[in-house]
């Protein structure tokens, strides 16, 4: 087994990097927060013997050998980047939980046939740049590499001079590499484990994803003189949309979610009727037929709910996936590592998107999902207990041994 | 009869400082800009023979002198600065039409028995730093010059550190001066004027206002992972207040107008359920007991609505003033210009708050209005035509000699 401690304070080492203002973190993709992360991983990775690469996309990938040359490595990892209110555990612990397997076997002295890699996958909150899961997507195949780089930040920076920026622009051209299989240990976002008094979530099936960034465009007029039947008010839009979208989502409950997280207001001053608001709308659900009616019925009703209040409605989407369902072997496997292992467990859909989901079209995946504190994520006050860290990362540490043979 | 290709070229020459993106200004108060547009209006008056006074708020005062030393002056003026998107007219014909009274004086070589003063208000607009007409609001006694100085920008900056930055801390008490009268000639920001054909508005009434601060908090969870029952979206919080707010306005109309033209949402990101919006609704009518039962209304009710969806409401008052009725006299002597000068005229209540608005609370004051293409204000294509501006300014340089006496 793993060594619970050491994991512990290696998050905790990790959580000064970019310290937010809540007990939380902002370590935001390709700030120089990041870059600090980044070189502090780095640092842990060459200690515990593995050599770093680094690929276009700033995708760390550490590497510990195995005895067969011919052997495909086994893949290890999730992302050290934060939202910007974000907690201490989402995507850190399944980076460090990797490392952990990894000192472990040196403590143990044990070799493996495949070779371990530990990745950091760039930018998987994709809330500095759209959309999420940037890196493992471009890795994939699915997003292209030109278009990654020119995702703009609120300021109009691009992702790609962020990158070079900060530094970590690696030469290895991205997705070069072959998987024999790819692991991701997170905290589960969400509450059911918890409800359910489960230290393990065995998970079988991912949410997909529509991002959906709408703009609403009104009249920017003065607040006081402009009579109430001259308005054309993209607040009263906002408004509708934000209804229409809750609506749609609680119709296809418990298979859907569905919210706005980003809003911005043009010209957003207080005496000024907004011209322009820009919002995107998040709708997910493990069934994809679900995805697309809530998507369509969307474009079918906002254009004309906006028109109503004489604003006119504009839509594209900015962010997608499909559900995964993971592999059914690996899947197993981490479910009879749980068993072994004497943990309490249960199946359970990932509520959010992964790296993972991106990597399972290309090669073997499978998640191991540990619980958090009253479901509470992307929020400062984010928490887990060591003993979950613990469970997780010994699943983990089982399940990537079995894979990669002694 | 003034010069109105002369006032025209001021207008057109004031508008090159702080250019907007979209033919219109961003000058906004205590910014660079302001202080570039405060030092043209400065040599322009000092080239018209006038000396500069400048009060603790920043307020210049331009005074040309008048024959009898015990006449108390006649005061002319409006504001230069302008919102982030605004218009090329607001605030600022009424400062230039000012200017162009004293240069047709000259020209004529008019001596007054009131001396003749044309004033620039610091921070009208209220957008960098809440609320509106903060001098004159200072200035009229109503508002406290500390609580001024310790206004925040949306970057934190406070008044009173950016007053003194861009170096326009005057050292004369504010509110030290007395006045004859007050006149503000100003575009109407609205389309009534351009709608019944009339080149002047004479304006009898203003309309009050209150900027009520809001803050809704529910809390900040994965959009993604966090299940629809669980949501405390204080996103939906502001839609259901938004339509409140409206509902509460047309039930008033045509006496009253309400909306939300600011809006601030935290922490903005695509896959976080909004946790905390904070946002300022604007309610106005020319009558007080309006204003008092829609603000009540909106404290009755909107703490419920936003509980029924799990999320806080808080208000707070953050600007105010009650509708002003002008001057009579003054009213009259407007009202007798512009029809001894042959304009198409009526009478009109302001639908904006402005200086006058203020200053009315303690000296004879009146406001001339001019239409705008549209009714469009707060927006960069505010336009007016140069027959309207000259029209404007005619009328009050008749109503000024008048009262300033010859
Ligand atoms: N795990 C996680 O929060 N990833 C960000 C992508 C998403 O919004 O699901
Ligand atoms: N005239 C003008 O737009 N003043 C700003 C104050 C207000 O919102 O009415």
């Amino acid at each position: 087994t793993i060594n619970g401690e050491r994991l512990w304070d290696a998050l905790m080492d990790m959580a000064q990097i970019g310290p937010g203002v809540a007990g939380g973190n902002n370590r935001q993709t390709l700030t120089d927060e990041d870059a600090a992360g980044r070189a502090l991983f780095q640092s842990w990775c060459e200690a515990a013997g593995m050599t770093m690469g680094v690929d276009e996309m700033g995708t760390m990938f550490a590497t510990r050998p195995g005895t067969d040359p011919d052997a495909l490595p086994v893949y290890i990892g999730s992302h050290l980047d934060t939202q910007p209110t974000g907690g201490k555990y989402d995507g850190v612990l399944g980076v460090l939980a990797g490392l952990e397997v990894v000192r472990t076997l040196n403590d143990l002295d044990i070799k493996t046939k495949h070779p371990i890699v530990v990745t950091n996958w760039t930018n998987e909150e994709g809330t500095r740049f759209a959309p999420a899961m940037l890196a493992s997507g471009v890795f994939a195949g699915v997003l292209d590499q030109d278009w990654a780089y020119a995702r703009t930040d609120a300021k109009g920076l691009t992702f790609g001079e962020e990158l070079k920026r900060i530094g970590w622009k690696g030469s290895e051209k991205v997705g070069a590499r072959k998987m024999h299989a790819f692991f991701e240990l997170h905290i589960e976002q969400g509450p059911i484990l918890e409800a359910e008094g489960k230290d393990i979530g065995v998970v079988t099936h991912g949410q997909g994803l529509r991002w959906i960034e709408c703009t609403v465009t009104g009249k920017g007029q003065h607040t006081g003189s402009t009579p109430m039947y001259m308005r054309r008010n993209a607040g009263r839009a906002l408004a509708r949309v934000t209804e229409l979208v809750h609506e749609i989502a609680m119709r296809h409950q418990p298979n859907a979610v569905g919210a706005i997280g980003h809003i911005d207001v043009y010209p957003n001053s207080r005496n000024i009727i907004p011209e322009k608001i820009v919002f995107t709308v998040d709708f997910r659900s493990h069934i994809l037929e679900v995805i697309e009616t809530m998507v369509a019925e969307l474009n079918a009703r906002a254009p004309a709910v906006c028109a109503e209040v004489g604003v006119k409605f504009k839509a594209e989407v900015v962010g997608f996936f499909d559900p995964p369902a993971f592999d059914e072997t690996l899947v197993a496997r981490v479910r009879d590592a749980a068993a072994r292992l004497g943990y309490s467990h249960m199946d359970i859909v990932s509520g959010a998107g992964h790296d993972a989901c991106w990597i399972n079209r290309l090669y073997p995946t499978t998640m191991i999902m540990t619980p958090c504190v009253d479901g509470l994520s992307h929020n400062e006050a984010e928490e887990i207990s060591p003993g979950w860290a613990t469970a997780g990362a010994n699943v983990l540490f089982h399940a990537v041994v079995e894979t990669a043979e002694i």
